[in-house]
């Protein structure tokens, strides 16, 4: 079964930390060894696995991901937000986590980021527990 | 069971859309609820989701790639093509994507795209409904 | 189950070819026909699947991502490794590889590799057969 998780973006490029709302669904399906699928259904945003300590480390992330992909002058997309689409595809818009014991295995310092590249926006993550 | 999709490209660096070879495997699997892997059996190819919907975003992908990672001087590999072994680490050769009531879970503007980074060639992918 | 693969790496940034160590879990496992998923449990390495026939093919990523990715002035991250973190997120954390008559599918040019962006350490690879 698919659930879906909401998520709303408050910048044009925001790192949102979802790790508790995955749990929940893990939590939820009562699936006690298996995976958890997280998928992406948007263009222009991705699902990354990074550190939760310390809220530097996704504000370099960003950084850095803006002065790579500008908003370019070469691109053609009529939209303008061809960098948002490149970023997507570079970060990519799907995660798989395994279960244990009933809970997601997750490293000491790994947390769940929904990547809001073309924002702010209401989203959309799917998870589908096996 | 694992299904292949033939793929045959026409340029050194394009993205083809595959979405409805993948979509006939899911159906002929009849599958109603699961996921469906996707998997490319070569080092200078991946697999990328993204907009469908105006070929200008595959084309501005493309020129940004190409420009990122340029046939570098510094690249030591006597075949010359480190350039396409970068780009598919960088983008993925996978995907694993839901399906819900037989149909594969997209959202409204993704396909799905074959990339090849060091063609023209005759490629495959590897597709595993479960 | 999770098995764990356990990898030593010798320097701060290195691709560590682990082909042999996945063969051997699955083989381990039993299963004659699924999916190996693999999972890096740390933030500043990460998994891909690139040839493994030529030494200079990963020796020319590693090359491009310490140019691309450079210990940068910007960064704010207090533990000076965000570089190693971007990469981390760019590569991608996991894969996912089918199995067939009890044997991985990879294509003839393709090992698994860890990589390593903040070594030398002590690191571990989940993997999950299913």
């Amino acid at each position: 079964m698919v659930k879906h998780i909401n998520v709303t973006s408050r910048s044009r490029t925001e790192f949102i930390d979802i790790t508790e709302a995955v749990r929940e669904v893990v939590k939820n399906s009562r699936v006690t060894s298996g995976v958890c699928h997280l998928f992406v259904l948007h263009t222009t945003a991705a699902i990354t696995i990074n550190e939760g300590a310390d809220p530097n480390v996704m504000r370099d992330m960003n950084g850095f991901l803006n002065r790579l992909v500008p908003t370019d002058p070469y691109f053609t997309h009529a939209e303008g937000n061809s960098d948002a689409h490149i970023k997507s595809t570079l970060v990519g818009g799907s995660e798989t986590i395994f279960i244990d014991e009933g809970r997601l295995v997750l490293g000491t310092w790994q947390a769940i980021y929904f990547c809001e590249f073309d924002g702010p926006r209401q989203r959309k993550v799917s998870v589908k527990v096996v």
